[in-house]
């Protein structure tokens, strides 16, 4: 039996690549998005007191995911990249049925210009997902707090203190949403975004992401993270 | 764009009909259902560490509402049947996707005569569901006490006493799991599982469900309910 699905909108986030995106969603609240929905979902109608829950589940396909091959077990981050844990019990985009689930903040509903789009934050999802369907989140039936969480039990630490060289402060202070800007790469940064195994290994190294149409550098020392150039990607 | 899934396992479930199941998962703890892996994802390893968590998500497909016409806005039973929301503001199975979402508690996996079985319970899935994937609750991403939860902003209140026939009472009290299913049967019609709207209309009627293969009937008088019989859906 198989079952077949039809996107209802697009998510247009700041992550433009898969390094360097949160881990899971609420880890850095000042990760903003736009979900578009399309045509024919696309109604004010289907939205309709959506605006009364602070949060909404969204569910959505790993399209960057689709081609690589589903293995019994992964190695999640949490566990340093070397411990393997089974698919099932880890939230790996590298899945049987690469669908993934996150609860993020719902900031607004707006239908500019015959756009009807939900603003988002506190989300962990790489730009152009499509997205299967969108629920309240219930918290009487979603929030257990007593629930035991395995090998992920606690939000990861912060563990690093983030920096900016003279010229990317100069930069940041020039562009109007700045001073925006500069709290996301620290919320971003400040959790570590390097693969756990490289951590001891590679120190010094130069690392970078793609961030909106930026092309964002920072160089690791110790705990210590400096944001080194802020180039952009558009030519 | 299409996205097409295959299912990885079936959930074997006390509810064989659409009316009786819990309007949400963990309304009902005694709900238990057994979750059977399919090949190629039937694998030991595919669950490895799983068990260490307390709870799971469920992303399901609603099956029996596959030829249901999807419509922009529903009336979630929660509002007395009678006020509409958007499709993407409630939980219904009549929606664009028809995938449904479920936290359940994992109680147990099994791996017996070559099937390997997750047990669940506090469950609101149809016997039969298919299911597209699992995966671990983790409390301090998924668990949001102070969301807000617009019209399901409350549990649902028991509202209903339940009583039983002596006639059903001997039944139960024959059976070996007696006691086990006398208790589902009282968490289960204490919720009042009628249509929202008929509630004032149609007392002193006797509603019917079938659970296990049983064919469960209780009559309604003003806030009690009794269980009158416990037929046999085998012949």
């Amino acid at each position: 039996m198989n079952y077949s699905f039809n996107p209802i909108g697009i998510v247009h986030s700041p992550f433009r690549e898969k390094f360097g995106i949160p881990r899971q969603p609420g880890l850095v609240p000042d990760a903003r998005a736009r979900l578009e929905l399309l045509a024919p979902y696309d109604q004010l109608e289907s939205v309709t007191s959506l605006e009364t829950f602070s949060h909404i589940w969204l569910t959505f396909v790993f399209h960057d995911a689709l081609r690589d091959r589903w293995q019994p077990t992964v190695r999640p981050p949490r566990l340093g990249g070397n411990r393997r844990v089974g698919v099932f019990a880890s939230r790996s985009p590298f899945r049987p049925n690469p669908v993934g689930l996150s609860v993020v903040a719902l900031d607004g509903i707006s239908n500019e210009g015959g756009k009807l789009a939900l603003q988002i934050s506190g989300i962990d999802i790489l730009d152009g997902t499509p997205v299967l369907d969108i629920k309240p989140y219930i918290p009487y039936v979603d929030s257990i707090p007593e629930a035991i969480g395995g090998y992920a039990g606690k939000s990861p630490e912060i563990s690093m203190q983030v920096q900016f060289s003279q010229q990317v402060e100069g930069q940041l202070m020039q562009r109007e949403e700045g001073v925006e800007l500069r709290q996301l790469i620290v919320q971003l940064l400040e959790l570590d975004p390097r693969p756990a195994y490289k951590e001891r290994v590679q120190q010094e190294r130069v690392y970078g992401m793609k961030l909106y149409d930026f092309d964002l550098r920072w160089r690791v020392r110790g705990d210590v993270i400096e944001v080194v150039e802020l180039g952009s990607t558009l030519t």
